[in-house]
């Protein structure tokens, strides 16, 4: 295991009908909230209408802010920034999905900047300062609702950052199950997809030879997604299942599965966000598309943890590991294939993607985050190649 | 899944030469330590010394107190609380073992309350603040370094209370698994024990049929742990069998392995506390005794959840529930023989315990933490005969 530090002080309160639990939280970190929201969907469920009337019940004042879209765009979250300042925000309230949480957060840092925020996305500023945040998630997948992480798209450049700051972790975060249950089943998927990867690219790429502890929390994390999609497929309301993905959205990606392994990487979502902010395609079909084809390239250079996981994820045995690295990538494919995510870009709509151009924007981000050892814009279209 | 608060703020640093950062995270809580420690050895192996430099070149002045002892005692408890006011100490250091660790998060109270502590102990008074803690932990065990759970013993009226809240979570911990290499093997055995009781109380006594990621975390900490003190067993020095113990102790008892399960109780601690005040016997020595007869008598009431246990643990197979579950009690006594921890109050060296007397604070435990459904004092001694 290698030296780490873990700090997470984010407040889960979780359960069915907790939603109402939102202005108590919220009220001891401000009295005038910036609500920020997605489409239209939260307004209908009724969600956004508790979450709201807790909040004015604790007396704290609402300020609107919706519109988020999937991986959600700079031009936007300068809007809400600028209400966030000119109406006087204390704190920021996230109810939604992904999109939504991780816009709320870079408002919330953004508030506090004098400076573009695409000078924070670009390496040319800093944050010092962040508004406190609470979330409520409506959609079990990006696990933002227990960590730092923040996903932007700077819609002129085309280019997707996924950042990560201390300052706008959630101080609270209300996570009712029952909010998950309305989630079309389509996009329910793709939120396994993303879960499956967060708990599978630490203890697929990190070096370390001994991590009984992370590899047993991250497969604990992948084999419940795994029965509950498989659950909700057949009755997409069966709250249980619901209830324990949305809890394993948070372990996938809370920051226990990659403490004390490492150095890590994250192959997947390096090579998937590109395809986001180029085509807008949903998060977690980038990574369907992706995943398999990049298992196929490492088994040539890794195979053992590959084998590793497919041994204990999908119970495969016998062959070397090369071999049962290849036959995992299979049975992965196989996994998205029965839910109906998509494994190529035809599948997910995009006919002819210019593989040089996301495989140059792949290469960028791998150098950004350190992560380029081993990789080169050949090698990253060569994984791209086999997505056609 | 049944509804949780979750909130752990305590920061983990982790890894092989950490001990020097203990200076920095307590300097900025205060200006002058009570640094409580156990006996001498921690002298001896030069880790007192290097906290202490640490502390000291952080501009942190030091004040000593030391002497805890296993099953730490109220009479010394009131010393250091003395010491903390007279000395005007503005944070408690804890280096040393769970006993050390507890002391000192009760110490940390104590110095901010004006009745006597036992006032607390008794539920005659209550906490409203306490001194910030730092823990050093040097013993991988209790995981008493991230959690605000402390056990005293009253040795005047040898009652042991095992208490918990938030005020003494630790702000930070500060864990150097090399610092654990030189505790005897025995000592470390029974740690062991220890461990795999947190990991496993929780899930066999909760009523809630569908907890993957819970039972997940908790046999993956109870796997880690058997496997780790089996090299220990041949190899004691094994650095990195250390490591993966001392995380493990952590995650066993930081409050994730319970979150979302529940009710939920802890019978073989209830069972073991009094042992503890009566006889002084370790911790970890107590458990090894109970919880197999535990185990026997819970096969009768509740077997499913010590068949699922022994089925992921120990690999058993076939028949039914209550066979497999006192198979599995069989198993867990072949696993504590093995290493040695005693079986029956004799090999603990106690030759003609007061079963009566035993049974009868083992009630009084469960009344005070409401634990008690199914109890009576005729029932608990009936589990303690299994033990001579």
């Amino acid at each position: 295991m290698q030296s780490f530090v873990y700090h997470n002080p984010t407040k889960i309160i979780f359960g069915v009908g907790v939603l109402d639990r939102t202005g108590a939280e919220a009220s001891v970190l401000g009295k005038r909230a910036l609500l920020v929201t997605g489409g239209g969907s939260i307004r209908r469920s009724g969600v956004y209408g508790t979450i709201r009337a807790s909040l004015e019940a604790a007396g704290v004042e609402v300020v609107d802010f919706s519109g988020v879209e999937p991986n959600p765009k700079l031009s936007h979250l300068r809007q809400g920034i600028e209400l966030a300042k000119s109406s006087g925000a204390e704190l920021i309230v996230a109810a939604g999905g992904g999109s939504v949480m991780d816009e709320a957060k870079a408002i919330a840092a953004g508030a506090c900047m004098d400076s573009d925020f695409n000078d924070y996305l670009t390496g040319k500023a800093s944050l010092s300062a962040a508004l406190p945040v609470i979330t409520v998630p409506t959609v079990a997948a990006t696990g933002s609702e227990m960590n730092g992480v923040f996903v932007i798209t700077n819609d002129e450049t085309r280019v997707k950052n996924g950042m990560a700051h201390d300052l706008v972790r959630p101080m609270a975060s209300i996570m009712d199950p029952a909010t998950t249950a309305t989630i079309p089943l389509d996009y329910t998927v793709l939120a396994a997809v993303d879960i499956v990867s967060h708990a599978t690219e630490g203890t697929l790429t990190q070096t370390d030879s001994e991590t009984p502890l992370q590899d047993g929390l991250a497969d604990t994390v992948v084999r419940t997604v795994m029965d509950c999609i498989q659950r909700l497929m057949a009755d997409p309301g069966d709250l249980a299942a619901r209830t324990n993905m949305m809890w394993a959205s948070t372990l996938a990606w809370n920051g226990l599965c990659p403490a004390g392994i490492g150095p890590w990487a994250k192959p997947c979502h390096m090579l998937g966000h590109p395809i986001g902010a180029m085509y807008n395609t949903l998060h977690g079909a980038t990574l369907s598309i992706v995943t398999p084809a990049w298992m196929e390239h490492q088994a040539e250079i890794d195979p053992a943890r590959i084998a590793r996981w497919g041994r204990s994820i999908f119970g495969l045995t016998g062959g070397d590991d090369r071999t049962l690295a290849l036959t995992t990538a299979t049975a992965l494919r196989g996994w998205y294939q029965n839910l109906g995510a998509p494994l190529t870009f035809a599948q997910a709509g995009i006919q002819s993607p210019d593989l040089g151009g996301l495989a140059e924007r792949s290469m960028n981000i791998a150098r950004s985050k350190g992560e380029d050892k081993g990789w080169s814009t050949a090698t990253l279209r060569s994984v791209l190649e086999r997505c056609v």
